[in-house]
């Protein structure tokens, strides 16, 4: 089908291949240049940006469709992706789209099932931001990271997605350890600590944290420096993924206060 | 409305009145006679127990919907209920009623909404075991309690449903208080060690447990023992309620083993 026969063909008929009533939606983070990043969607045929989504086929599982959209989006192959909550409230808001724009393109998409309430399961991804190659869906006409504490105008109640997530985030930093995928294979300690910082949003006191993080048992010290640093230069460190694994299941206890 | 003519109307045009495609799902917990018990429904027009569940009103949020249908087969007022998971795979059986016997009714039931594919989403509550008025709903016949490692035949896949949300509440006893709601007011810490072991499937160590649960600091030891045993009598114990919520928000690293 070409591309308008397709959306057409979605606003149309969509609800005979996904399901009504509820879709996935994903809050794709990553770290960069010292800043916790979200990738979103310059929508086309709205205003503002959005959220990588989508529905969820009739024959599809709804963990599966939520990969298929990260992966459109990223390229990224085998990625963590976890449910973290559903947004399910009965005000909130629906898809507002430029019919008028949408039917210059022939296409007629009021009174569509896309309009309909949604229920959307939130997922989040900790990816590895170098890797990442952002792709815009058919909806949009760019897809890039934005800093999570300086976003562009969001639609419908996206922003809100972000700020729960991030949430999640933080609560999630009280028991399980995080930092694979988001920092290079081999890190500094200023820089693990950087980024413990940057999702709280407050400064950590350097000490403390040090203890409280190699007392978790998930790091281990190479014999290697930072190089390119005059004075102290700080160790490299590694996680130990078989550890890291394990805290990931059964948690760990690291109250950062 | 009579009886029958609102289930006619629920199976012809519940999908004007509720969210199509999705359902929520609760399992209640409660604590009696040192067992893990767990709210089910015996079904009238199909074989098996369910779990409580229902739709989602078009106008009703999702966690209203979950405390709706917890209210109705409990008559508990105020309850925390959490969501847990979403269970969306793409082969979820769906329900399987007996249209012959719903047909005997005059109640036709074949091809309706609501044997169409439903993403549901898991909450569970801990209850007050002695509070709880276990009341049928319309497709029940008896609405009992059963221990949770003693599960009678069940429907669809609502048994792993429940061995999930036992796995997720297992999983809480790392970083989450327990105990309130389930246990009464005052309580010793044999009683409390015997909720976690119950929970866990498993027997810990008296002063290994004694020592980390103290060492979270949410209990108040009374000055009075347990009435009616001879020799060394255990203290009564209360949570700090104050301090059990904090625990309850911020994670408290409780690491049994």
């Amino acid at each position: 089908m070409a591309f308008k026969e397709e959306i057409r063909d979605l606003f149309a008929r969509g609800h005979e291949r996904y399901l009504r009533n509820v879709s996935v939606d994903c809050i794709i983070f990553g770290f960069h240049d010292s800043a916790l990043k979200v990738l979103l969607l310059k929508a086309n045929y709205a205003d503002g940006w959005a959220l990588p989504g989508g529905f969820i086929g009739r024959e599809e599982g709804m963990d599966e469709a939520a990969i298929r959209v990260l992966q459109q989006r990223t390229h990224l192959g085998d990625i963590y992706l976890q449910q973290f909550r559903v947004f399910g409230q009965s005000g909130r808001p629906t898809q507002k789209m430029n019919h008028e724009k949408l039917k210059t393109l022939g296409i007629k998409s009021e009174g569509s099932w896309m309009f309909d309430r949604f229920i959307t399961i939130g997922y989040y991804a900790l990816v590895d931001f170098n890797k990442v190659n952002p792709t815009p869906d058919e909806f949009s006409i760019a897809c890039e990271w934005f800093n999570v504490y300086e976003l562009p105008p969001m639609m419908m109640d996206h922003a809100d997605l972000i700020a729960d997530a991030l949430s999640f985030l933080r609560h999630q930093l009280n028991y399980r350890p995080i930092g694979n995928n988001l920092l290079p294979e081999k890190f500094t300690m200023p820089e693990l600590q950087k980024l413990y910082e940057t999702i709280l949003g407050r400064k950590l006191d350097r000490r403390n944290f040090q203890r409280k993080i190699l007392g978790v048992g998930i790091l281990k010290r190479l014999e290697e420096r930072k190089p390119g640093v005059a004075h102290k230069a700080p160790y490299y460190y590694k996680f130990d993924l078989r550890k890291y694994q394990k805290a990931l299941e059964a948690g760990m206890g690291f109250q950062i206060q």
